[in-house]
Protein backbone atom coordinates (compact mmCIF):
# COMPACT_ATOMS: atom_id res chain seq x y z
CA UNK A 1 0.00 0.00 0.00
CA UNK A 2 1.16 3.37 -1.09
CA UNK A 3 2.49 5.47 2.13
CA UNK A 4 0.03 8.24 1.17
CA UNK A 5 -2.69 6.00 0.61
CA UNK A 6 -2.59 5.15 4.32
CA UNK A 7 -0.52 7.19 7.11
CA UNK A 8 2.38 6.01 8.78
CA UNK A 9 0.79 4.83 11.97
CA UNK A 10 2.81 3.94 15.13
CA UNK A 11 2.58 7.08 16.67
CA UNK A 12 3.35 6.94 20.58
CA UNK A 13 1.01 9.61 22.01
CA UNK A 14 -0.35 9.35 26.20
CA UNK A 15 1.03 11.59 28.88
CA UNK A 16 4.21 9.24 29.26
CA UNK A 17 5.25 9.49 26.16
CA UNK A 18 4.89 13.23 26.27
CA UNK A 19 6.69 13.15 29.45
CA UNK A 20 9.43 11.26 28.86
CA UNK A 21 9.94 12.60 25.46
CA UNK A 22 13.92 14.17 25.26
CA UNK A 23 12.41 17.28 23.22
CA UNK A 24 11.60 18.53 20.22
CA UNK A 25 13.27 16.75 17.27
CA UNK A 26 16.53 18.34 16.34
CA UNK A 27 16.93 20.13 19.52
CA UNK A 28 20.18 19.73 21.63
CA UNK A 29 19.65 17.43 24.40
CA UNK A 30 21.58 18.19 27.54
CA UNK A 31 21.12 15.32 29.79
CA UNK A 32 21.68 17.17 32.97
CA UNK A 33 18.40 18.61 32.23
CA UNK A 34 17.04 15.43 33.50
CA UNK A 35 17.12 14.30 37.13
CA UNK A 36 17.77 10.41 37.05
CA UNK A 37 15.82 9.86 40.33
CA UNK A 38 12.87 11.63 39.40
CA UNK A 39 9.42 9.58 39.09
CA UNK A 40 7.44 11.58 36.99
CA UNK A 41 3.23 11.38 37.06
CA UNK A 42 3.46 8.49 40.11
CA UNK A 43 3.14 9.49 43.96
CA UNK A 44 5.03 6.24 45.54
CA UNK A 45 6.51 3.25 44.89
CA UNK A 46 3.13 1.41 46.23
CA UNK A 47 1.46 3.40 43.32
CA UNK A 48 3.68 2.58 41.18
CA UNK A 49 3.67 -1.49 41.13
CA UNK A 50 -0.08 -0.68 41.39
CA UNK A 51 -0.16 0.83 38.13
CA UNK A 52 2.63 -1.78 36.72
CA UNK A 53 -0.03 -5.01 38.22
CA UNK A 54 -2.53 -2.71 36.38
CA UNK A 55 -1.06 -2.09 32.88
CA UNK A 56 0.42 -5.96 32.96
CA UNK A 57 -3.17 -7.26 31.36
CA UNK A 58 -4.09 -4.47 29.36
CA UNK A 59 -0.37 -4.93 27.64
CA UNK A 60 -0.72 -8.60 27.43
CA UNK A 61 -3.97 -8.49 25.82
CA UNK A 62 -2.20 -5.81 22.87
CA UNK A 63 0.34 -8.23 22.38
CA UNK A 64 -2.06 -10.81 21.90
CA UNK A 65 -3.76 -8.98 19.29
CA UNK A 66 -0.33 -7.97 17.70
CA UNK A 67 0.16 -11.05 17.08
CA UNK A 68 -3.45 -11.93 16.09
CA UNK A 69 -3.02 -9.44 13.33
CA UNK A 70 0.10 -10.98 11.74
CA UNK A 71 -1.75 -14.61 11.31
CA UNK A 72 -4.37 -12.93 9.34
CA UNK A 73 -3.89 -13.79 4.90
CA UNK A 74 -2.31 -10.71 3.03
CA UNK A 75 -0.73 -9.40 6.19
CA UNK A 76 -1.56 -5.83 5.66
CA UNK A 77 -2.44 -5.39 8.97
CA UNK A 78 0.81 -6.90 10.09
CA UNK A 79 2.41 -4.36 12.23
CA UNK A 80 5.74 -4.58 14.89
CA UNK A 81 7.12 -2.99 17.77
CA UNK A 82 10.69 -2.45 18.57
CA UNK A 83 12.03 -1.25 22.10
CA UNK A 84 15.92 -0.35 22.02
CA UNK A 85 17.16 -0.12 25.32
CA UNK A 86 20.34 1.80 26.00
CA UNK A 87 21.87 3.06 28.97
CA UNK A 88 25.34 2.59 31.35
CA UNK A 89 26.19 -0.38 32.89
CA UNK A 90 23.82 -1.76 35.89
CA UNK A 91 20.96 0.92 34.61
CA UNK A 92 18.97 -1.69 34.50
CA UNK A 93 18.39 -2.85 31.01
CA UNK A 94 18.22 -6.63 31.62
CA UNK A 95 15.25 -5.71 35.13
CA UNK A 96 13.52 -3.77 32.66
CA UNK A 97 13.26 -6.57 29.47
CA UNK A 98 12.48 -9.04 32.58
CA UNK A 99 10.11 -7.48 34.19
CA UNK A 100 7.90 -5.81 30.89
CA UNK A 101 8.26 -8.90 29.13
CA UNK A 102 7.39 -11.17 31.88
CA UNK A 103 4.41 -9.53 32.00
CA UNK A 104 3.43 -10.68 28.33
CA UNK A 105 3.15 -14.16 26.13
CA UNK A 106 6.79 -15.17 25.63
CA UNK A 107 6.28 -16.20 22.07
CA UNK A 108 5.32 -12.70 21.40
CA UNK A 109 8.45 -11.29 22.03
CA UNK A 110 11.81 -11.23 19.98
CA UNK A 111 14.47 -10.19 22.51
CA UNK A 112 18.30 -9.62 22.04
CA UNK A 113 21.12 -8.97 23.54
CA UNK A 114 23.99 -6.94 21.88
CA UNK A 115 27.27 -7.67 23.35
CA UNK A 116 30.85 -6.63 21.83
CA UNK A 117 30.75 -7.01 18.05
CA UNK A 118 32.37 -10.21 17.02
CA UNK A 119 35.47 -10.50 14.71
CA UNK A 120 32.45 -11.21 12.10
CA UNK A 121 30.08 -8.84 13.18
CA UNK A 122 32.71 -6.26 12.51
CA UNK A 123 33.45 -7.29 9.30
CA UNK A 124 30.12 -6.07 7.74
CA UNK A 125 28.50 -2.61 7.94
CA UNK A 126 27.28 -1.82 11.60
CA UNK A 127 23.70 -2.61 10.71
CA UNK A 128 24.16 -6.17 9.79
CA UNK A 129 24.09 -7.35 12.82
CA UNK A 130 21.14 -5.49 14.17
CA UNK A 131 19.31 -6.24 11.17
CA UNK A 132 19.15 -9.89 11.64
CA UNK A 133 17.44 -9.59 15.27
CA UNK A 134 14.30 -7.28 13.57
CA UNK A 135 11.08 -8.26 15.13
CA UNK A 136 9.04 -10.32 12.97
CA UNK A 137 5.44 -8.95 11.90
CA UNK A 138 3.60 -9.72 15.01
CA UNK A 139 6.27 -9.46 17.18
CA UNK A 140 7.29 -6.86 20.16
CA UNK A 141 11.14 -6.92 19.69
CA UNK A 142 13.44 -6.03 22.33
CA UNK A 143 16.95 -4.91 22.04
CA UNK A 144 19.38 -4.78 25.58
CA UNK A 145 21.88 -2.62 23.60
CA UNK A 146 21.47 -1.94 19.82
CA UNK A 147 22.86 -0.21 16.59
CA UNK A 148 23.47 3.25 19.12
CA UNK A 149 26.77 1.16 21.00
CA UNK A 150 28.02 1.94 17.38
CA UNK A 151 27.93 5.52 17.64
CA UNK A 152 28.64 5.34 21.17
CA UNK A 153 31.79 3.68 22.04
CA UNK A 154 33.58 4.95 18.83
CA UNK A 155 32.72 8.34 20.37
CA UNK A 156 34.02 7.80 23.48
CA UNK A 157 37.42 5.32 22.36
CA UNK A 158 38.08 7.80 19.72
CA UNK A 159 38.63 5.39 17.40
CA UNK A 160 35.65 6.54 14.62
CA UNK A 161 36.29 10.70 13.36
CA UNK A 162 33.65 12.93 13.92
CA UNK A 163 32.76 13.09 10.22
CA UNK A 164 32.31 9.28 10.42
CA UNK A 165 30.29 8.95 13.41
CA UNK A 166 27.90 11.54 11.86
CA UNK A 167 27.37 9.83 8.35
CA UNK A 168 26.16 6.96 11.20
CA UNK A 169 23.81 9.05 12.72
CA UNK A 170 22.37 9.95 9.10
CA UNK A 171 22.32 6.14 8.36
CA UNK A 172 20.76 5.06 11.50
CA UNK A 173 18.32 8.04 10.84
CA UNK A 174 17.21 6.75 7.56
CA UNK A 175 17.40 2.82 8.81
CA UNK A 176 14.85 3.45 11.19
CA UNK A 177 12.72 6.06 9.17
CA UNK A 178 12.37 3.05 6.86
CA UNK A 179 11.13 0.77 9.52
CA UNK A 180 8.78 3.10 10.69
CA UNK A 181 7.14 3.37 7.29
CA UNK A 182 7.21 -0.25 6.82
CA UNK A 183 5.10 -0.60 9.82
CA UNK A 184 7.20 -0.67 13.05
CA UNK A 185 7.01 1.24 16.08
CA UNK A 186 10.34 2.38 17.50
CA UNK A 187 10.53 2.87 21.26
CA UNK A 188 13.64 4.49 22.04
CA UNK A 189 14.50 4.57 25.41
CA UNK A 190 17.17 5.87 27.33
CA UNK A 191 17.84 4.73 30.92
CA UNK A 192 19.33 7.67 32.74
CA UNK A 193 21.29 6.41 35.71
CA UNK A 194 23.00 8.48 38.16
CA UNK A 195 26.54 8.14 39.08
CA UNK A 196 26.17 7.54 42.34
CA UNK A 197 23.29 4.92 42.21
CA UNK A 198 25.70 3.61 39.73
CA UNK A 199 28.39 2.78 42.38
CA UNK A 200 25.94 1.77 44.92
CA UNK A 201 24.67 -1.08 42.83
CA UNK A 202 28.25 -2.02 42.14
CA UNK A 203 28.48 -2.41 45.68
CA UNK A 204 25.51 -4.59 46.01
CA UNK A 205 27.10 -6.97 43.46
CA UNK A 206 30.04 -7.13 45.48
CA UNK A 207 28.49 -7.76 48.79
CA UNK A 208 26.55 -10.78 47.43
CA UNK A 209 28.39 -13.96 46.58
CA UNK A 210 25.21 -14.52 44.19
CA UNK A 211 25.76 -11.55 42.23
CA UNK A 212 29.76 -11.75 41.78
CA UNK A 213 28.96 -13.23 38.35
CA UNK A 214 27.95 -9.81 37.35
CA UNK A 215 30.84 -7.94 37.92
CA UNK A 216 33.91 -7.02 36.38
CA UNK A 217 36.67 -5.02 37.25
CA UNK A 218 36.24 -3.27 34.05
CA UNK A 219 32.87 -1.66 35.01
CA UNK A 220 35.09 -0.10 37.83
CA UNK A 221 37.40 1.16 34.78
CA UNK A 222 34.51 2.41 32.97
CA UNK A 223 33.27 4.64 35.69
CA UNK A 224 36.19 7.12 34.74
CA UNK A 225 34.88 7.30 31.29
CA UNK A 226 31.43 7.96 32.94
CA UNK A 227 31.75 12.11 31.60
CA UNK A 228 32.46 10.53 27.76
CA UNK A 229 29.73 8.11 28.18
CA UNK A 230 27.03 11.09 29.40
CA UNK A 231 28.35 13.51 26.36
CA UNK A 232 28.10 10.57 23.82
CA UNK A 233 24.64 9.70 24.81
CA UNK A 234 24.17 13.81 24.89
CA UNK A 235 25.21 13.94 21.03
CA UNK A 236 23.91 10.78 19.90
CA UNK A 237 20.26 11.74 21.17
CA UNK A 238 20.52 15.25 19.45
CA UNK A 239 21.43 13.86 16.41
CA UNK A 240 19.15 10.62 16.28
CA UNK A 241 15.99 12.00 18.12
CA UNK A 242 13.62 12.33 14.92
CA UNK A 243 9.80 13.23 14.52
CA UNK A 244 9.50 8.89 13.38
CA UNK A 245 11.61 7.49 16.17
CA UNK A 246 11.89 9.67 18.91
CA UNK A 247 13.80 8.96 22.00
CA UNK A 248 12.46 8.53 25.49
CA UNK A 249 14.38 9.66 29.01
CA UNK A 250 13.62 7.02 31.69
CA UNK A 251 14.80 8.22 34.84
CA UNK A 252 16.96 4.97 35.93
CA UNK A 253 17.83 5.18 39.95
CA UNK A 254 14.34 3.57 40.98
CA UNK A 255 14.30 0.33 39.77
CA UNK A 256 10.09 0.39 39.95
CA UNK A 257 10.04 3.38 38.24
CA UNK A 258 11.81 2.53 34.84
CA UNK A 259 10.22 -0.96 34.86
CA UNK A 260 6.88 1.28 35.13
CA UNK A 261 7.54 3.80 32.33
CA UNK A 262 9.05 1.73 29.51
CA UNK A 263 5.28 -0.50 30.02
CA UNK A 264 3.86 2.76 30.24
CA UNK A 265 5.32 3.42 26.75
CA UNK A 266 4.97 0.03 25.07
CA UNK A 267 1.35 0.52 25.95
CA UNK A 268 0.70 3.75 24.58
CA UNK A 269 3.43 2.67 21.60
CA UNK A 270 0.99 -0.68 21.03
CA UNK A 271 -2.57 1.69 21.67
CA UNK A 272 -1.63 3.39 19.02
CA UNK A 273 -2.00 1.16 16.13
CA UNK A 274 -5.41 0.88 17.08
CA UNK A 275 -5.73 -3.22 17.00
CA UNK A 276 -8.46 -4.84 16.50
CA UNK A 277 -9.18 -8.44 16.46
CA UNK A 278 -8.95 -10.09 13.04
CA UNK A 279 -13.01 -11.25 11.62
CA UNK A 280 -13.26 -14.95 11.20
CA UNK A 281 -12.68 -16.04 7.79
CA UNK A 282 -15.50 -18.96 8.03
CA UNK A 283 -18.95 -19.89 9.27
CA UNK A 284 -18.83 -19.68 13.23
CA UNK A 285 -22.28 -21.15 13.18
CA UNK A 286 -21.37 -24.17 10.32
CA UNK A 287 -18.03 -24.89 12.17
CA UNK A 288 -20.00 -25.34 15.51
CA UNK A 289 -22.17 -27.91 14.02
CA UNK A 290 -19.49 -29.52 12.07
CA UNK A 291 -17.95 -29.82 15.43
CA UNK A 292 -21.01 -30.89 17.72
CA UNK A 293 -21.12 -33.86 14.77
CA UNK A 294 -17.80 -35.19 15.91
CA UNK B 1 36.28 -33.99 29.54
CA UNK B 2 35.69 -37.45 28.55
CA UNK B 3 32.74 -39.04 29.41
CA UNK B 4 34.56 -41.35 32.10
CA UNK B 5 36.26 -38.61 33.87
CA UNK B 6 32.42 -37.19 34.78
CA UNK B 7 29.32 -39.09 33.84
CA UNK B 8 26.94 -37.56 32.32
CA UNK B 9 24.58 -35.21 34.49
CA UNK B 10 21.37 -33.89 33.67
CA UNK B 11 19.51 -36.37 35.20
CA UNK B 12 15.72 -35.91 36.31
CA UNK B 13 14.72 -37.34 39.66
CA UNK B 14 12.20 -36.54 42.22
CA UNK B 15 8.58 -36.91 42.64
CA UNK B 16 7.16 -35.38 39.81
CA UNK B 17 9.39 -37.18 37.08
CA UNK B 18 8.84 -40.25 38.81
CA UNK B 19 5.42 -40.06 38.36
CA UNK B 20 5.21 -38.43 35.04
CA UNK B 21 7.37 -40.76 33.81
CA UNK B 22 5.65 -42.45 30.71
CA UNK B 23 7.22 -46.20 31.72
CA UNK B 24 10.95 -47.99 31.61
CA UNK B 25 12.87 -47.39 28.67
CA UNK B 26 11.94 -49.77 25.62
CA UNK B 27 8.44 -50.59 27.22
CA UNK B 28 5.76 -50.70 24.79
CA UNK B 29 3.40 -47.10 25.65
CA UNK B 30 -0.75 -47.69 25.71
CA UNK B 31 -2.26 -43.86 26.44
CA UNK B 32 -5.18 -45.49 27.27
CA UNK B 33 -3.69 -46.03 30.45
CA UNK B 34 -2.92 -42.62 31.72
CA UNK B 35 -5.85 -40.87 32.28
CA UNK B 36 -6.19 -37.01 30.77
CA UNK B 37 -8.30 -35.51 33.64
CA UNK B 38 -5.66 -37.10 36.54
CA UNK B 39 -4.03 -34.61 38.47
CA UNK B 40 -1.82 -36.39 40.54
CA UNK B 41 0.29 -35.48 43.50
CA UNK B 42 -2.30 -32.13 43.85
CA UNK B 43 -4.95 -31.83 46.11
CA UNK B 44 -7.48 -29.32 43.92
CA UNK B 45 -6.82 -26.40 42.00
CA UNK B 46 -6.28 -23.86 44.74
CA UNK B 47 -3.11 -26.22 45.90
CA UNK B 48 -2.03 -26.46 42.26
CA UNK B 49 -1.76 -22.92 42.13
CA UNK B 50 0.14 -22.17 45.47
CA UNK B 51 2.52 -24.97 44.21
CA UNK B 52 2.94 -23.11 40.67
CA UNK B 53 3.58 -19.52 42.50
CA UNK B 54 5.69 -21.31 45.21
CA UNK B 55 7.96 -22.89 42.65
CA UNK B 56 8.10 -19.74 40.60
CA UNK B 57 10.74 -18.13 42.67
CA UNK B 58 12.89 -21.45 43.04
CA UNK B 59 12.90 -21.79 39.35
CA UNK B 60 13.72 -18.35 38.60
CA UNK B 61 16.76 -18.37 40.74
CA UNK B 62 17.91 -21.89 39.14
CA UNK B 63 17.37 -20.63 35.65
CA UNK B 64 19.87 -17.22 36.48
CA UNK B 65 22.29 -19.85 37.80
CA UNK B 66 22.16 -21.90 34.57
CA UNK B 67 22.81 -18.65 33.03
CA UNK B 68 25.81 -17.27 35.48
CA UNK B 69 27.01 -20.90 34.68
CA UNK B 70 27.45 -20.43 31.31
CA UNK B 71 29.43 -16.73 31.15
CA UNK B 72 32.85 -18.17 33.12
CA UNK B 73 35.23 -18.56 30.90
CA UNK B 74 36.19 -22.14 29.78
CA UNK B 75 32.74 -22.84 29.79
CA UNK B 76 33.22 -26.79 31.08
CA UNK B 77 30.14 -26.16 33.52
CA UNK B 78 27.94 -24.80 30.71
CA UNK B 79 25.05 -27.09 30.72
CA UNK B 80 21.62 -25.91 29.26
CA UNK B 81 18.24 -27.66 29.35
CA UNK B 82 15.49 -28.34 26.35
CA UNK B 83 12.16 -29.08 26.92
CA UNK B 84 10.16 -30.16 24.11
CA UNK B 85 6.43 -30.10 24.03
CA UNK B 86 3.98 -32.52 21.95
CA UNK B 87 0.47 -32.81 22.20
CA UNK B 88 -2.84 -32.08 20.04
CA UNK B 89 -3.80 -28.86 18.69
CA UNK B 90 -5.55 -27.23 22.10
CA UNK B 91 -3.49 -29.37 24.20
CA UNK B 92 -2.25 -25.89 25.50
CA UNK B 93 1.41 -25.86 24.79
CA UNK B 94 1.64 -22.10 24.01
CA UNK B 95 -0.25 -21.86 27.61
CA UNK B 96 2.63 -24.07 29.57
CA UNK B 97 5.15 -21.80 27.33
CA UNK B 98 3.38 -18.61 28.78
CA UNK B 99 2.89 -19.88 32.35
CA UNK B 100 6.24 -21.24 32.76
CA UNK B 101 8.46 -19.10 30.73
CA UNK B 102 6.79 -16.69 32.27
CA UNK B 103 8.11 -16.77 35.71
CA UNK B 104 11.98 -17.04 34.52
CA UNK B 105 13.84 -14.39 32.92
CA UNK B 106 12.96 -13.93 29.45
CA UNK B 107 16.95 -13.81 28.78
CA UNK B 108 17.49 -17.27 29.63
CA UNK B 109 14.65 -18.79 27.83
CA UNK B 110 15.16 -19.66 24.17
CA UNK B 111 11.56 -20.32 22.67
CA UNK B 112 10.88 -21.84 19.14
CA UNK B 113 7.23 -22.86 17.93
CA UNK B 114 8.00 -24.92 14.87
CA UNK B 115 4.82 -25.15 12.08
CA UNK B 116 4.91 -27.12 9.27
CA UNK B 117 8.01 -27.62 7.61
CA UNK B 118 8.99 -25.01 4.78
CA UNK B 119 10.26 -25.25 1.11
CA UNK B 120 13.87 -25.19 2.42
CA UNK B 121 13.02 -27.30 5.73
CA UNK B 122 11.67 -30.16 3.47
CA UNK B 123 14.91 -29.96 1.53
CA UNK B 124 17.46 -30.83 4.12
CA UNK B 125 17.46 -33.45 6.67
CA UNK B 126 14.73 -33.19 8.87
CA UNK B 127 16.69 -32.38 11.86
CA UNK B 128 18.04 -29.76 10.21
CA UNK B 129 16.02 -27.00 11.72
CA UNK B 130 15.68 -27.99 14.76
CA UNK B 131 19.13 -28.28 15.13
CA UNK B 132 19.49 -24.78 14.31
CA UNK B 133 16.72 -23.68 17.46
CA UNK B 134 19.02 -25.97 20.02
CA UNK B 135 19.61 -23.50 22.98
CA UNK B 136 22.47 -22.19 23.75
CA UNK B 137 25.44 -23.11 27.05
CA UNK B 138 23.16 -21.35 29.61
CA UNK B 139 20.07 -20.88 28.19
CA UNK B 140 16.60 -23.07 28.69
CA UNK B 141 15.50 -24.21 24.89
CA UNK B 142 11.62 -24.60 24.71
CA UNK B 143 10.14 -26.26 21.70
CA UNK B 144 6.24 -25.75 20.87
CA UNK B 145 6.53 -28.67 18.78
CA UNK B 146 9.61 -30.15 17.31
CA UNK B 147 11.28 -32.95 15.45
CA UNK B 148 8.63 -35.46 16.66
CA UNK B 149 6.50 -33.88 13.81
CA UNK B 150 8.91 -35.28 11.38
CA UNK B 151 7.38 -39.11 12.75
CA UNK B 152 3.97 -38.22 14.04
CA UNK B 153 2.65 -36.31 10.71
CA UNK B 154 4.04 -38.87 7.61
CA UNK B 155 2.59 -42.21 10.31
CA UNK B 156 -0.75 -40.70 10.36
CA UNK B 157 -0.59 -39.26 6.09
CA UNK B 158 0.88 -42.39 5.38
CA UNK B 159 3.98 -40.39 3.79
CA UNK B 160 6.64 -42.43 4.54
CA UNK B 161 7.22 -46.10 4.90
CA UNK B 162 7.17 -48.10 8.37
CA UNK B 163 11.27 -48.59 8.15
CA UNK B 164 11.72 -45.05 7.20
CA UNK B 165 9.79 -44.08 10.13
CA UNK B 166 12.07 -46.51 12.21
CA UNK B 167 14.95 -45.16 10.82
CA UNK B 168 14.02 -41.60 11.86
CA UNK B 169 12.95 -43.12 15.51
CA UNK B 170 17.14 -44.63 15.83
CA UNK B 171 18.41 -41.43 14.37
CA UNK B 172 16.23 -39.18 17.06
CA UNK B 173 17.30 -41.59 19.69
CA UNK B 174 21.46 -41.15 18.31
CA UNK B 175 20.88 -37.14 18.29
CA UNK B 176 19.37 -36.68 21.38
CA UNK B 177 21.68 -39.22 23.13
CA UNK B 178 24.62 -36.71 21.71
CA UNK B 179 22.66 -33.43 23.37
CA UNK B 180 22.90 -35.13 26.59
CA UNK B 181 26.47 -36.36 26.55
CA UNK B 182 27.39 -32.77 25.44
CA UNK B 183 25.82 -31.52 28.56
CA UNK B 184 21.83 -30.72 27.68
CA UNK B 185 19.48 -32.12 29.70
CA UNK B 186 15.95 -33.14 27.84
CA UNK B 187 12.94 -32.81 28.92
CA UNK B 188 10.24 -34.33 26.95
CA UNK B 189 6.89 -33.94 27.53
CA UNK B 190 3.63 -34.75 25.67
CA UNK B 191 0.69 -32.90 27.07
CA UNK B 192 -2.24 -35.82 26.67
CA UNK B 193 -5.58 -34.42 26.20
CA UNK B 194 -9.22 -36.12 26.21
CA UNK B 195 -11.05 -35.77 22.77
CA UNK B 196 -13.79 -34.77 24.79
CA UNK B 197 -11.93 -31.56 26.47
CA UNK B 198 -10.62 -30.62 22.70
CA UNK B 199 -14.69 -30.46 21.91
CA UNK B 200 -15.33 -28.32 24.42
CA UNK B 201 -12.05 -26.10 23.37
CA UNK B 202 -12.79 -25.39 20.15
CA UNK B 203 -16.20 -24.79 21.19
CA UNK B 204 -14.71 -22.02 23.46
CA UNK B 205 -12.64 -20.40 20.33
CA UNK B 206 -16.32 -20.44 18.31
CA UNK B 207 -17.62 -18.54 21.27
CA UNK B 208 -15.37 -16.07 21.51
CA UNK B 209 -14.65 -13.45 18.74
CA UNK B 210 -11.39 -12.33 20.06
CA UNK B 211 -10.26 -16.16 19.88
CA UNK B 212 -11.71 -16.65 16.13
CA UNK B 213 -8.15 -15.96 15.03
CA UNK B 214 -6.89 -19.54 16.58
CA UNK B 215 -9.87 -21.24 14.88
CA UNK B 216 -9.31 -23.05 11.91
CA UNK B 217 -12.24 -25.41 9.71
CA UNK B 218 -8.84 -27.72 9.76
CA UNK B 219 -8.98 -28.74 13.11
CA UNK B 220 -12.41 -29.96 13.03
CA UNK B 221 -11.02 -31.99 9.85
CA UNK B 222 -8.31 -33.25 12.01
CA UNK B 223 -10.30 -35.04 14.71
CA UNK B 224 -11.44 -37.58 11.99
CA UNK B 225 -7.38 -38.44 12.29
CA UNK B 226 -8.11 -38.02 16.38
CA UNK B 227 -7.39 -42.23 16.93
CA UNK B 228 -4.39 -41.96 14.32
CA UNK B 229 -2.47 -39.95 15.89
CA UNK B 230 -3.19 -41.55 19.46
CA UNK B 231 -1.34 -44.49 17.63
CA UNK B 232 1.29 -42.32 16.21
CA UNK B 233 2.26 -40.58 19.94
CA UNK B 234 1.94 -44.48 21.02
CA UNK B 235 4.67 -45.61 18.19
CA UNK B 236 6.86 -42.70 18.72
CA UNK B 237 6.69 -42.74 22.55
CA UNK B 238 7.55 -46.28 22.56
CA UNK B 239 10.19 -45.95 20.11
CA UNK B 240 12.02 -42.72 21.75
CA UNK B 241 11.64 -43.09 25.58
CA UNK B 242 15.61 -43.81 26.22
CA UNK B 243 17.51 -44.03 29.13
CA UNK B 244 18.83 -40.34 28.59
CA UNK B 245 16.16 -38.50 27.48
CA UNK B 246 12.72 -39.98 28.77
CA UNK B 247 9.04 -39.38 27.86
CA UNK B 248 6.65 -37.01 30.30
CA UNK B 249 2.75 -37.99 29.79
CA UNK B 250 1.16 -34.85 31.37
CA UNK B 251 -2.64 -34.84 31.78
CA UNK B 252 -3.85 -31.72 30.04
CA UNK B 253 -7.51 -31.99 30.73
CA UNK B 254 -7.01 -29.08 33.71
CA UNK B 255 -4.37 -26.26 32.23
CA UNK B 256 -3.04 -25.90 35.75
CA UNK B 257 -2.29 -29.10 36.35
CA UNK B 258 -0.08 -29.18 33.29
CA UNK B 259 1.77 -25.94 33.85
CA UNK B 260 2.49 -27.23 37.18
CA UNK B 261 3.64 -30.64 36.40
CA UNK B 262 6.00 -29.10 33.42
CA UNK B 263 7.14 -26.34 36.26
CA UNK B 264 7.76 -29.27 38.58
CA UNK B 265 9.61 -31.14 35.81
CA UNK B 266 11.92 -28.42 35.00
CA UNK B 267 12.67 -27.55 38.51
CA UNK B 268 13.86 -31.04 38.74
CA UNK B 269 15.65 -30.96 35.84
CA UNK B 270 17.72 -27.57 36.73
CA UNK B 271 17.71 -29.41 40.56
CA UNK B 272 20.11 -32.61 39.00
CA UNK B 273 22.18 -30.51 37.48
CA UNK B 274 23.58 -29.02 40.67
CA UNK B 275 24.13 -25.93 40.27
CA UNK B 276 26.24 -23.23 42.00
CA UNK B 277 27.19 -19.65 41.77
CA UNK B 278 30.36 -19.26 39.80
CA UNK B 279 33.20 -17.83 42.10
CA UNK B 280 34.64 -14.00 41.86
CA UNK B 281 37.92 -14.18 39.56
CA UNK B 282 38.46 -10.99 41.37
CA UNK B 283 39.92 -10.10 44.69
CA UNK B 284 36.23 -8.68 46.37
CA UNK B 285 37.87 -6.26 48.61
CA UNK B 286 40.16 -4.68 46.19
CA UNK B 287 37.22 -4.10 44.10
CA UNK B 288 35.57 -2.15 46.67
CA UNK B 289 38.21 -0.40 47.59
CA UNK B 290 38.88 0.72 44.09
CA UNK B 291 34.86 1.55 43.67
CA UNK B 292 34.78 3.80 46.66
CA UNK B 293 37.93 5.87 45.52
CA UNK B 294 35.55 6.71 42.30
Amino acid sequence: MPAHAEPPRGRIEGPWSSRLRVGAPGASVDLGDFDTGATPGVLDKDDGEASFRGTGKSLARLQEQLFAASTVSGGATARSVLLVLQGMDTSGKGGVVKKVAGSVDPQGVWHHAFKAPTEEERAHPFLWRVERQLPAPGQIGVWDRSHYEDVLVPRVRGTLSTAAIDDRYATINAFERQLVEAGTTIVKVFLHLGYEEQRKRLLRRLDRADKHWKFSPGDVDDRAHWPAFQEAYEAALSATNTEPAPWFVVPADHKWFSALAVQQLLEEALTGLQLRWPTASFDVERERERLLAT
